[in-house]
């Protein structure tokens, strides 16, 4: 019940995408509910940089990450009929965030599946919002498995992560208000690189900034040992990451691409790439210091593509999605000493 | 040569203050260099307080803190004959950043006066801003008098921290986008709050908010111990600070209002707030964990008075300028370990 039926064909096929006009219509559906993030600026990085960066905080969405807007789509779509019925996620933990939240302004029960070991601000705050709580050993149990024994016990809906349509739509609304931003400050966006995950945000990202700016050159960043898309991208197909890497990036440990977001990524977006979490501590410092932001590790991978100078850009301009700040007090600080 | 030569009863005069236009005219001066922060809003700090809060970030601002407005306005209307035998100041980090970034753009060599023990990232961004820095201790020695040796040595131009009419229309620029972005937002500014150091952020957001919206209410806030305008609002004369008062806010302990400020807000300041070295790390931590922002102690005052309940506002719209971030990172470690 949680693993998809369609076929990756069908998912290769344009005509089952999100369309610009599903974007628009989440745009809608959350209007209100999420916060329109401002696009930012500074003197300093863009002479770091050696380009204009247009920095997208989705710091500062509703729930601390982008997730809000794609479970907000997801789960406002859910016919009334079904929702006394609840709703099912599981999550790392900004995900978690933001169905619990949208279930919470929708006056649903959230149940949330989540590792025992996630940041104690994505727990919390997950409870905070009104959810269930089931947690689960990220190395012994199968998270799916725990979800979908909430399903067949319940009749709940499964919000999933990222792999379906109207959470990239929702996710998409992040490009949608990036590419509209730049053209206000008449900018033209030369590239976009934005953290992934499963891939949800990058391929409804790529989706609305193709269709505002089709000359847009959109990349996916991920942390090194979790850098799936990349390699899926390079090959034409979907690989696995190798078991057993680590990396304190939590939001980006999925273990493969989406069926959907990758038939999407792959047509898209130019390539991927990968950052050490070396190279996103020294982020989060400079994000610190010179940005006066608080960005949480898996939130930091494309500023730390650009600040490490993975992308050729010089002279040109490039949008970087910062896509969440959930990071715990304690981690921050040694973070910050250790990048010093 | 450093203390002013007009009488206390002149400043009174609203004839003597800078006007609207002045404040017009300071904006059209840092445009393109200074940054037009944005206001931002949060559900969750709305739904805590009580009222719709709009944030407004200088921490976002050139060099950190809203202080490069005032001073590149000033900087910049120097004469062509004077600008060769640069500019001095004396600053404890923000003021000193300011003139340092100003000066550098303007092409003009700038001497700053700083406190030994001022944070090490003010120290190391005036430097990096190509500003020689004198250090002076606290305790002993007179920062005006050895700023005065280097006027007489070299015929400088002194850029005071706040008693100046051009650097109080710079600093008013904040006030003056935050009365029209809260205009394009639909919201009705009941209340404004302001940290208030020597007074010159305080008068200029004052000025331009009473031009743009007269029925606003203006509050002055200040760290305890270091609330000298809030006594001097009270009595209607300017108080001095009782020495030996220690405060983590370390931007805002001028031992007196300046008298040209005092007199803008005196007129039009309704009172003065102070908060407590443990409000503004509480503050700190909030804004850390939920607004995903970095603020400085003297930069969150406002914020912490806000949040300590100090203005009754509830159902209302309150401004709150949250004026730097230039705060060390061990520091704020410390202080979201300690507000925890």
């Amino acid at each position: 019940m949680v693993s998809s039926t369609e076929s990756t064909s069908a998912k290769a096929n344009p005509a089952s995408w999100p369309t610009a006009e599903a974007i628009d219509e989440a745009a809608g559906r959350i209007a209100g509910r999420a916060v329109v993030t401002p696009v930012l600026e500074w003197a300093l990085l863009n002479e770091r940089v050696g380009a204009r960066v247009l920095i997208k905080p989705e710091i500062f969405q509703r729930t601390g990450s982008f997730k809000f807007r794609g479970a907000y789509n997801r789960v406002s779509q859910i016919p009334k009929a079904d929702r006394p019925k609840g709703v099912v996620a599981f999550s790392s933990g900004n995900h978690a965030q933001g169905v619990a939240a949208a279930a919470q302004l929708l006056g649903i029960a959230a149940t949330i599946v989540m590792p025992a070991d996630a940041p104690r601000i994505k727990l919390e705050n997950t409870r905070n919002f009104g959810a269930r709580i089931i947690t689960y050993d990220r190395a012994h149990d199968d998270r799916e498995a725990v979800a979908a024994k909430v399903i067949s016990e319940t009749g709940a809906t499964l919000v999933r992560p990222f792999d379906d349509p109207e959470i990239i739509a929702g996710q998409g609304t992040v490009g949608r208000e990036l590419a509209a931003q730049a053209a206000e400050l008449g900018a033209r966006l030369d590239a976009v690189l934005v953290p992934c995950g499963g891939g949800g945000l990058m391929a409804g990202c790529a989706l609305a900034i193709k269709a505002a700016s089709p000359t847009t050159r959109l990349y996916a960043v991920e942390p090194a040992g979790f850098d799936e898309t990349a390699r899926s991208l390079d090959s034409g197909e979907r690989q696995a990451n190798a078991p057993g890497a680590k990396t304190f990036c939590d939001a980006l440990t999925s273990p493969m691409p989406g069926e959907l977001t990758f038939a999407i990524n792959k047509r898209l977006v130019e390539r991927g790439f990968s950052v050490s979490d070396r190279e996103v501590a020294e982020a989060m410092a400079f994000a610190f210091n010179r940005l006066k932001l608080v960005i949480e590790p898996g939130g930091a991978v494309a500023l730390a593509a650009i600040l490490a100078g993975k992308l050729d850009i010089k002279g040109g301009c490039v949008g970087v999605v910062c896509s969440g700040g959930n990071v715990d007090a304690e981690l921050f600080a040694r973070t910050l000493s250790e990048a010093a």
